[in-house]
């Protein structure tokens, strides 16, 4: 695969998997994220581990999420041929309300040849600037 | 090199950045940063992009930080042959302040077999919470 097409295969898949979860639907997500998955959130206390949390941390928020409007912003993907780094902003509107976040998902080719998420780091933009 | 041997590799590589960076030093980080870097902090407006950005970042703060004590707690990596993400959280403490972080530093094999830093993704850990 080459390495604009790993790009455009990763966006969409994120594209696809943001879009369900902000119509309160996780499986998107929880379809791609793999056993090993690692995870930092603003809310979290420290990094949580393994696809057993996710999934039940995600199955807590289900039909909970409902984001108005969204915009990814400067997608970027930096590649090799079996994992790769896709970095973007992301305003979120839910209501009168604006989330800017910074996002990095880390994404492997399993051997099924899916490429699955191993790591995901969420944050507040400017946090520190709040 | 087996999965092992890299994630002590990119743990020691990190180490003595970390230890240079606390005593007011960014050469150690600079020195393992890829030409396409990618970054995030909770100061940056958005994910800022090249090292030469990083570069000018980091000798604006060169000689002015000084981290009296840090923990990097459970350091993890998930690595294929040539890209790897290694993942931990960091207390600091500066005089009596202590700052909980989230750290992403995603690696890649170069072609002159170096590792080096392709993406970082700081943030304030519970950054929600305050």
């Amino acid at each position: 695969m080459k390495k604009e097409d790993i790009a455009n295969h990763l966006i969409a898949l994120e594209t696809a998997a943001l879009e369900a979860w902000n119509n309160g639907n996780p499986d998107k997500f929880l379809n791609i994220y793999a056993q090993d998955f690692t995870y930092f959130d603003p809310l979290t206390e420290k990094r949580m581990d393994g696809f057993d949390w996710i999934k039940d941390f995600y199955e807590g928020a289900r039909g909970k999420v409902k984001v108005d409007k969204y915009e990814m912003i400067n997608p970027a993907v930096q590649a090799t041929e079996n994992m790769a780094v896709l970095t973007y902003n992301l305003i979120s509107q839910v209501g009168d309300t604006i989330y800017r976040w910074n996002c990095t998902e880390v994404y492997r080719l399993e051997e099924d040849n899916q490429w699955k998420i191993v790591h995901n780091h969420w944050s507040i933009t400017e946090s520190l600037k709040k």
